[in-house]
């Protein structure tokens, strides 16, 4: 059973988390994931199991608790129904003590995650600067444009001020002295954005070193590595948030 | 003393906020200054005092407190240095009553704010839909076509939303029964978009009628209208996030 976790860890006693998102992509649901496998809490991805859509639809349209959220994806804990990305991991963070518990630390660890957040969605944009209900072949022509400001001008600015977070910390970890869930959003991003972008990623390397050191930390943390090597990962795709097309690449050879 | 505010209220004994952002527009430092405003706190906006501007970029460069925030707005309180502006108006509401106690109804406030956050970067790109960095003259081309699709796809699906959520709760608050922090960015950015886009407002406007009735309520509150009829409200400009340019508006006549 691919889409249930943590049963034998932590037993039927404890609520099952249910997470709601599209299946077939990691997508922002990936940050939502990363969090709860790094918890080792039980949860189940329902859209990916047998009639799941269905019931993730019906939730979208009627909501729970008084809640309706936006869109996927959502996760629904017991009676509490939560949504947008930042706000879910900062709940099982806080949950599963993958946060600091002083407030300054928890709002600055939401603050780094909102600023990954909207990174994120700029990472989208460098292939639907149009509209997301277009094709990719609609708006090519513009995306080459974004994504070739995204590279030369965002990407440095954010991944710049991410490695000084690390400075400014313990130079290992975003918050405090261990593994947040900034952290695990952060490998997230590095590993989609070296995806996505191959060869401007290769060029900034020498100025990231933390962040690389970050990324690689993370991806051997027991319960991380074995989720990665599991089928509950997706491997990243041109329908997720992170896409490789090379033509939106930095070009080869160029600085 | 426009940029004081709340002294004669409070007394000194208070400390006073510190509200860094650019000066000149309203910006994503409005949906700040709404919350310092209704709270009746005490706040300096310190890029619009004298020196003000070389604090803000001091600040910016090297952070305080072992916080460096990404960009403005953010806010200094005492010790506390909080950036991201959904994540500050939060942390303003918890602390003078304008968001409900209880967890569920905190992360439903939080993850609507956060979706007004995702329409409002929306509407920025409606105007620099290729790179923030490039004037809007150089981008006017695809500007349209993406302000385009954002007011037949995106504008309806994001305001319908909010209108039925206000039908789910009690018809003239976002969450609770009496004013939060969201239902003040939600008077923003219909205030916002109804400058921004006249035409396109103008013909949603019999589908949204409990949003309208929002704007209203809240302009029409004691501190929030002595706000709006004072100089420390900026009027809305063509250097702000909602720009009003009549080429991106719907078409006269257009349905």
């Amino acid at each position: 059973m691919p889409t249930v976790r943590g049963q034998s860890r932590r037993g039927h006693a404890r609520a099952r988390y249910e997470l709601h998102y599209w299946p077939s992509i990691q997508g922002r649901g990936e940050f939502v994931r990363l969090v709860l496998e790094e918890a080792g809490a039980p949860y189940v991805d329902v859209a990916r199991s047998k009639g799941g859509m269905q019931k993730m639809m019906a939730l979208l349209a009627r909501g729970a608790a008084g809640v309706r959220p936006f869109a996927p994806p959502f996760l629904k804990a017991g009676k509490i129904l939560v949504f947008q990305t930042a706000n879910i991991c900062a709940f099982l963070a806080a949950r599963h003590g993958l946060v600091p518990k002083d407030e300054a630390s928890r709002l600055y660890a939401h603050a780094l995650q909102l600023t990954l957040a909207d990174l994120v969605a700029e990472v989208h944009d460098t292939h639907h600067p149009i509209a997301g209900g277009l094709y990719y072949e609609d708006q090519k022509r513009e995306a080459k444009k974004r994504a070739a400001d995204f590279l030369r001008e965002r990407l440095p600015k954010f991944l710049r001020y991410f490695e000084r977070a690390l400075e400014d910390n313990d130079g290992a970890h975003l918050i405090g002295r261990k593994v947040s869930y900034v952290d695990l959003s952060m490998f997230q991003v590095v590993e989609g954005l070296t995806y996505a972008f191959p060869r401007a990623m290769a060029r900034i390397a020498t100025k990231i070193p933390r962040l690389r050191a970050l990324r690689a930390a993370v991806a051997a943390r027991p319960r991380i590595a074995a989720y990665l090597s599991s089928t509950r990962r997706e491997p990243f795709n041109e329908m997720g948030v992170f896409r490789h097309y090379p033509e939106l690449d930095a070009r080869p050879g160029q600085r």
